[in-house]
């Protein structure tokens, strides 16, 4: 039997902006990968993703960022172990008082942006992000892209790793993520991509963009929810799972 | 026997800007109000004060604010009941992720600067705070400036309240703090400040600016750090103190 | 021969957070009241939105807000008299690097939000907002909303004011805008909306919500840009304008 | 007749928290270089260290930084051409609306902390300060470290660039200022330090770290105000450079 954690990045609403369709997306999920604060969210934004994760039964982590609102976190900052480190601490805790306020346990972190993707190589960057979440609490899990030095750093230190998978996106020989701007970074068709997503889960395999074999492990595929598109293929999926046999359900289950 | 806490706003430094001398503070306090990041200080600030608290023994209690660090959080903003409770309860669970994180529990919850003036009459803002504090942990303890609403509707919600007394603010018939900029707002001796504070610690008495006698009750006193003229005040309510047999120690104690 | 500005506010997007509709809206307006950055718009946005302004030949003005981001600046903030006065002028100077650079003038400040609404009574937070106008440019116009003590404060000072009228909004006996809690505040009847206006501009009077008759000033009309509907109905104010020989033009020409 | 520019960073306040003194260095250098509210500096600070350049004759320039208040914007940071374009156009705007409320025009542009560093040799953050700048006002100087690409950059696109130099730091052979983790990075010997600066300004040489003469042009040099100790040592520039028969003046004169 195989199984699945399904996983959407929310809360990135901000005071009168609103972003993603979190009280829709939320049906379709296992888990929420909330944002903290720093480079989107707010706390009336913290406590409502709290609140519609409990009643509809989903996990709940934190997505923490780099401190640029204005850049969404997206923009590389050279910030030392230190600051990386109690940055991150610090969001994790501000969430924190949301989940346990509700009765909540906070599942994982996984970081955003800039900082999610120095994590696949830099090696500081990622033991400054497990170090804080373990001396916030052992039993945190760590949520990486699939390949990422960050998944090995946290297992090192006796944490839980999940590797994260996208169904949308090309990979590199690598396993790093194809740019954006590089031609067939994106997997546009849905029929493609969730087959993709089937070999990944069942199989560990992937075909890298330049049609080399390998290997990878899906511990949680992280979907969409902006948008009725993005919704209907989170659906498709949801069936495509059921009918080969892959369990949708939350790491802790 | 009579006991009182001494307590010191801390960790009010932010990014390359210091404010305060924590190092020096902290080694004549039983606790510590610390910043969390909204009005004054930031995580790096956060985690050292912090530690310094857990060296010197004392306790650590969250000083949440409003959003506004240009202003230091001592202007009045016109938040909704929700803004509050969740801007507080963020700023706890900020705070305790460092406090947990050095195996210490957060001790109590003291609203700062205009957030805290306004809890001397205002029952929804000090009902928000209240309210943060008690999902987040029960058995927090709310600081309130003696004769503050806050510390009456903390108390009506079964939470433990401790009255703040000041050394060098006069008082209106009301129990509130003579305005600064009032003639006779300071108690500028030293000798008729310290007095004061003996008396209301083991009378429960105080003489307002007008010559009323007035009950207060002095749970925990505030001093002040920032200079070698505020520690040495500081060391001599310690030594009178001492001769009184009124013991300097935690509420926790 | 009757003639009306027609204005809106614009460039209230934030990083990566999109607000309004500024490309449609432009084209139908004659004036853009820009956020400067401090409770919405960025330096990027502000770019993108005077270069519109200026392919659109709408004329460009100020609208500066509190510093408070999170609250869209629409919450009351307790700030003196030399920080409206030099936050104003900070957020002024700020947009005129974007008209300077495109050869264009800095026409209007329009206050935003909380600011804008304290400025129906209050003439500290008023006066600040014209001296720091006047103190940069004094051929800045004022845009005041229809009644406000602002506008008295701004032509006894020497500069040129500007009523600003609403057509979506009642009115209260004293001009101010009914609250948008009270029944009725909003004129929903598109029909009743542009009689109204049509009113205002040619006859110099509107009746209120109790039905009294008030004399009103309308030198701007306040449009909105966001969705289709709202788009519909300012093509239908221009038809209606035409038919009744109100001409549509900025207060330039 | 030698001369030069005597500079120094200034309006580094923010809110409650004080940095440099910059009421007595104003009367000692020619140019003041303000920080504009993004990595220090708030409007309140901004204009009362314009009315002191005022009143003590000194020139004004902006001087703009990444938007970091945290990191006091010395992280890198990577941001796009057109984000570092319009984000050193708003801040000199911001600036600008100070000094032309005080009937002074601002006389320059100087990048801080990491933007400034950037500038030795990044061709795209040099080119977009230089366009902003010159798109705003093609009398502003550009002012560069010694050796920068940006003052190559400056003086291809027709403006002005003035060469600066520091009495307190070493070089390395390629003119840039020798990290200051780096064994000698500061020139300590007050002595030498001034002949250096005498020698730079008279001469155009410097002598390397490694011992390699280097030529460099001494348009503006660098001075810091706070506390006693740095004031004295301005003083002394001061007296030297009169002995000498090099002239302080801004580059106005």
């Amino acid at each position: 039997m195989y199984s699945v954690d399904l996983n959407s990045d929310m809360g990135e609403s901000f005071g009168a902006y609103r972003l993603g369709g979190d009280e829709e997306i939320i049906r379709y999920v296992t888990t929420a990968n909330v944002a903290c604060g720093w480079h989107a969210g707010d706390p009336m934004v913290m406590d409502q993703v709290v609140r519609l994760a409990k009643e509809q039964g989903a996990m709940v982590g934190a997505h923490p960022g780099y401190p640029d609102l204005m850049g969404f976190g997206r923009r590389k900052m050279a910030l030392s172990f230190q600051e990386v480190k109690n940055y991150v601490k610090y969001q994790i805790g501000a969430l924190s008082a949301f989940t346990q306020s509700n009765g909540m346990k906070l599942q994982h972190v996984a970081p955003h942006g800039a900082m999610g993707n120095q994590c696949q190589y830099d090696e500081e960057i990622s033991t400054a992000i497990v170090e804080a979440a373990a001396e916030f609490d052992k039993d945190l899990i760590i949520y990486y892209c699939a390949g990422a030095v960050l998944g090995q750093i946290a297992e090192s230190r006796g944490l839980r790793a999940a590797s994260e998978i996208f169904a949308d996106r090309a990979y590199m020989d690598d396993l790093s993520l194809v740019p954006r701007k590089m031609e067939g970074s994106m997997i546009t068709d849905e029929e493609v991509a969730i087959k993709r997503c089937v070999r990944m889960i069942k199989e560990g395999k992937v075909t890298s963009i330049n049609g080399k074999e390998l290997d990878i492990r899906g511990d949680t595929l992280c979907v969409h929810g902006d948008g009725p598109k993005a919704l209907a293929f989170v659906r498709r999926i949801r069936e495509t799972f059921a009918d080969e046999g892959i369990e949708i359900r939350s790491l802790q289950r």
